[in-house]
């Protein structure tokens, strides 16, 4: 896979005033922003698990969303992007073809982000679409959001309504970046992870790593219309509501602020989002649901757990 | 892939001053060395093409292969190693074992270089092992070595004998960053490249690069005795210069320096390595092969072309 689709792509990066040595060479040389820290995430999408090429799932979506999911990364430690490498398996048969379409789809979001391709690796196999995304992005010293730095008395927000994202939106990724470093401005964030693979899941990593309890107030839990419409649709008794906690791939950001932020943050949110407070952080550990009359009950969390071995 | 392999993993990783964040978070915030530049290379390898499992072909030499070819690449570059991510999707079957095995080949050689694991991408798929890494290096500003500097009247060095890898040291690949550093804390490089696809294909594209043309004294191509064997062994007339010259893999750096500094170098190399002198750099473009007696010929740059589509 070298001369004719390298040298097709290599023409297409935009050049950057970042890059001291651009793509092409043995590696990329980045000139990194001054007095700030090296942000660095790795997601690798294959295909049959994170995508089913064909239909509506042409190549630019996934390479959209290889990409999305990264960014995801960054804006939930509250990052500005700043450059990407991308390695791909192709399959050998209409190889070019599909690295082509990965690039459109991949570009306009690495231009839209402010990021810049710094390289890759592009190899030919006889195995599925394999495409393994590392995004870097840069903060300030000691600026870094967190998952462990959630507080009793903080209250939980998320960026926007979960559930029913395999309806589409899991590829459609709009990754928070621009809110996030908006938020970052102007609140103190205590903790936050993105909603990759559920909201009570990744809620239970964030409680898990800050030594707290998170105490989900069912009724303000926001349900995406996917989520309604996947309960209407299957028949598998599955409410909005648990879609809305358990889907996973919803790529909203899930804060924890101390209460005046969050109040603030949901009544004046930046452009594009409108975040909800639905819960709080207590002393203890896991999580706890909590019903419009007041009454709990444990809730376990539930989404998207890899089959570990 | 999530809690049980992924925690015996993150347990396993060293703590190093230079991660803000560790590795357990959505990323890991690492603070770049001061007045340095951030160099950025990925090499994704798949079974099949770059490793058929089984035998001796272990879990932790394909683990140590995947690091060592990016080490390769920061080598090539002159920078020094920081950090890395490995991102793998493993065969569904037995993959914790493999995570586990892949890890015992890539740990060492990450601590011998200094280099810190800062994440990673853990999956599982019903398909072969794929393995990713991004490497991170550093380098001062201006100081990276690149691919488009050689200039006529250049003396072309290889830093060991070519040829034959595929009898096991295309494995075990044994990176030249500790070589390359001293290298470049007493010459001036005016090119480099790492040997990854064949001797004349890798000095072709440094060539290329550069706008010269490269002359190889055939009798001064160091020749490995791993070339040797194959050509005695293997009964297809292809004899051990031509091994040395296409076979790849050998992870040497070809370097292109002043004449005064190349004979420096092949008098007082860096411990390990015994440096040759192969060649010139000229005006014009492509390669010349230039026999004992002083008759050329054209070069045809061979090795590892990875089939494109």
């Amino acid at each position: 896979m070298e001369a004719p689709f390298v040298d097709w792509l290599l023409a297409r990066l935009p050049r950057d005033p970042r890059l001291e040595v651009p793509p092409g060479d043995d590696a990329a040389v980045l000139r990194p922003p001054a007095g700030r820290r090296t942000v660095i995430t790795v997601d690798l999408l294959t295909e049959g698990v994170d995508f089913l090429l064909g239909g509506d799932t042409t190549p630019a979506r996934v390479g959209h969303k290889a990409l999305a999911v990264n960014l995801s990364d960054l804006a939930a430690m509250g990052a500005r992007p700043e450059a990407a490498v991308v390695a791909v398996a192709l399959p050998r048969e209409g190889a070019a073809a599909l690295g082509k379409g990965i690039h459109a789809g991949l570009a306009p979001l690495a231009a839209h982000f402010g990021m810049t391709i710094a390289g890759g690796d592009t190899n030919t196999w006889n195995g599925p679409l394999v495409i393994s995304v590392t995004a870097i992005g840069s903060v300030p010293p000691g600026a870094a959001w967190r998952r462990d730095g959630a507080r009793p008395g903080d209250l939980l927000v998320v960026t926007g309504p979960c559930g029913g994202s395999l309806l589409g939106r899991h590829l459609d990724v709009a990754p928070r970046c621009h809110e996030a470093l908006a938020i970052a401005a102007r609140f103190a964030v205590r903790a936050a992870i993105d909603i990759s693979d559920g909201l009570s899941l990744d809620l239970a990593r964030m409680m898990r790593a800050s030594g707290t309890r998170g105490v989900v107030d069912l009724a303000r839990v926001p349900i995406h219309p996917d989520a309604e419409r996947r309960s209407r649709f299957d028949d598998d008794g599955v409410s909005p509501l648990e879609h809305a906690l358990g889907d996973g791939e919803d790529f909203e950001l899930l804060l924890a602020l101390a209460e005046a932020d969050a109040r603030a943050l949901v009544a004046d949110p930046p452009a594009g989002i409108a975040p909800v407070i639905f819960g709080e952080v207590a002393a203890g550990a896991g999580l706890i649901a909590r019903h419009a009359d007041g009454s709990t009950h444990a809730l376990q969390p539930r989404g998207w757990l890899h089959d570990g071995a």
